[in-house]
């Protein structure tokens, strides 16, 4: 499954050695064709990794035959060594695989300022090209995990898979992402593949398309890193093109599914907060308006304490630019509208919280347009989870 | 001290029975000239508490003669009765104190989203304008806490007091304010008292040159309260006009000391931390990054580690829209630049964290333009208090 769930992929994940604790740690994907379009989507933080720098150029040429992924350092922040460490990693797989290093993307996750341990990199390159296999998703999966509690894989299979005239098509997909967690693009490193036969200008739209709405909405922390990266290869194994709303449709559902176990696997998160604000004036509005209450320490903290503190989001939806008046402002929590007209509503005793998915909608009575926002509560292990070590 | 250092002043800080606590929860604070001249910056939150609402109008007049806070309940998100109950509370401290209601102020604070027991306010305001007294100020500064651990009061005296010729003025102050601070205006309430005979539009100018370089530059965790509230008022009774600098010097020292009290006391913080950021283009950029900085949550748990995560650092400055360029940003934590050229400086090992206050240098080297924003780690005591009970 996973990155090897479609057609004309192999992949393989193994411990290099890169990180201390002897886990999985580089996970290598090829796609062996017949096509090799590719798209990708990275980052906007203008602090790039090299390995960001190293792929968005790569993209350019819309083919991607390979990708190297490692966990265990984030190759940020480490100057000219740091790309010239990326630009060996790629001449390395591309040696061993027999392919141009142009044509192979590199990503990186795990700490910020310190250089790769290219002599565990390079060789295990080696090691991952020998362990290539059609089997090798899950494994790849697993070797890109940091702080990860489980590895997420995503499949849809689309088409009528089977029969004579019709024929079958697959997207799947891997992610890794538990902190660092707030959209910029990606947030994330992921990979999806695809045996659809799709050039690289669909692919990027389908892409675009499908993150804006999935991975641009998760915001667990705020944070945003510095290796987003989200890449889509075509191999066209499966000999079928898709009509482009069906294509796009599958890429925003295997994207939605791996961002909403991004986001059930959040560090130290106990609850999954779903914000949606309806009725604004723009869908900019309702992003904004989202992301704002997503963000806010304070409701993320009485969320976690499984109190209904609808004045919370109130603060935080009045720092926001969007279009409202606050004495029409309405907010439900788990069903109930706590909050009505900028006021007190109903009953917050009525508000059922034991769950771990938490519902807020937030109504600006402004226009139609909607948006929904994915975080989630802030908590003393979230703290030490990022006090206790580097990470 | 606090508020009735300076001459002209009286004040009482009495527990009405607001807070079930029985804790002091209400204070007065009474200009009894020859002036009674006024000015006020307020939350630029737009979902506004009921009292901002009120002495915004109040110090349209530019004249305040009494100030009445209560903690308890911050009388936000209450619609139409919420306001109608700071209207009476204005009028029943007019009534009592033989004033016009339009020159009385209100400040709330406390849970957001509640009436607030006007059964118990109304008579608390005659039992305070009872106990009104010269030496009244620690008491007021008392009755407005919240979550604060200490009050906070703060006092400047100016001039050369006791000399015949000259003649000395005093400036001072109490501020109230641990959690939702971030800058807006004020986030926090603050009543400041001169005798010093100053007009409302130089009370006005020195009050917004003075908050904008202090309570606007404290973000301890990035919310931002519907309530803030900061005025300065002025009885005149030292018959003394300094010059214009010299009393906003005043101004600024007194925000700063009470500014740096707040930050020192913020909820769960076991840190202080001080955010330079340094030859930005502009001041706006530099109070920008400075912001951003200020509210990483991966850095501000990075920073309660004692560890000199400096990434976190760059990746929150890669968020901003600042002039720089990412291989040119120094960054110095506790005076070791463990970044240098936007990548690996000096040995983050001779970084020594082991005090309260932590002091982080962001240099963009962009321009000559600075600007510092005071912040505190993010705690597993900060959750606790924010999710173990409404507030």
């Amino acid at each position: 499954m996973s990155v090897t769930a479609a057609k004309g992929f192999t992949a393989a994940g193994i411990a290099a050695g890169i990180k201390q604790s002897g886990n999985p740690d580089l996970a290598l994907v090829v796609n062996n064709g017949p096509r090799r379009a590719a798209a990708g989507v990275f980052t906007s933080n203008r602090v790039k990794a090299a390995p960001v720098l190293w792929s968005e150029q790569v993209l350019k040429g819309g083919q991607v035959s390979a990708v190297v992924l490692n966990s265990g350092g984030a190759n940020a922040c480490t100057g000219p060594k740091g790309f010239q460490d990326t630009h060996a990693t790629a001449e390395k797989a591309a040696d061993v695989l027999g392919l141009g290093a142009g044509e192979v993307a590199v990503c990186s996750t795990g700490l910020i300022g310190e250089l790769l341990p290219m002599d565990k990199l390079l060789p295990g390159i080696e090691t991952a090209a020998a362990a290539l296999s059609e089997h090798g998703g899950e494994k790849a999966a697993i070797a890109i995990k940091t702080t990860d509690t489980v590895h997420k894989t995503s499949v849809v299979t689309c088409g009528s898979p089977g029969t004579e005239s019709g024929g079958g098509w697959t997207l799947g997909g891997m992610a890794k992402g538990a902190g660092m967690l707030a959209p910029g693009l990606a947030t994330m490193l992921v990979v999806l593949t695809t045996d659809a036969d799709v050039d690289s200008g669909t692919l990027d739209a389908a892409l675009r398309s499908a993150t804006r709405v999935t991975f641009d909405r998760v915001d667990s922390d705020g944070c945003m890193s510095t290796n987003d990266t989200v890449l889509l290869l075509s191999s066209g194994a499966a000999g079928i093109t898709p009509g482009h709303e069906e294509f796009t449709e599958a890429v925003r559902t295997v994207c939605a599914d791996l961002a909403r176990q991004l986001i059930g696997d959040a560090e130290g998160a106990s609850k999954d907060i779903k914000v949606e604000v309806i009725n604004a004036a723009t869908e900019v509005d309702a992003v904004e308006v989202g992301r704002c209450i997503a963000r806010n320490n304070l409701l993320k903290c009485a969320i976690h304490g499984e109190d209904p503190n609808w004045g919370r989001v109130l603060s935080a939806i009045g720092t926001t630019q969007a279009a409202f008046e606050p004495d029409q402002l309405d907010v439900a929590i788990n069903g109930v509208w706590v909050c009505k007209n900028g006021g007190v509503g109903d009953d917050r005793a009525l508000v059922d919280m034991r769950y771990r998915e938490v519902h807020i909608v937030a109504d600006l009575a402004a226009g139609s347009a909607t948006a929904t926002i994915w975080t989630n509560d802030l908590t003393a292990d979230y703290v030490h989870e990022n006090s206790a070590y580097s990470s």
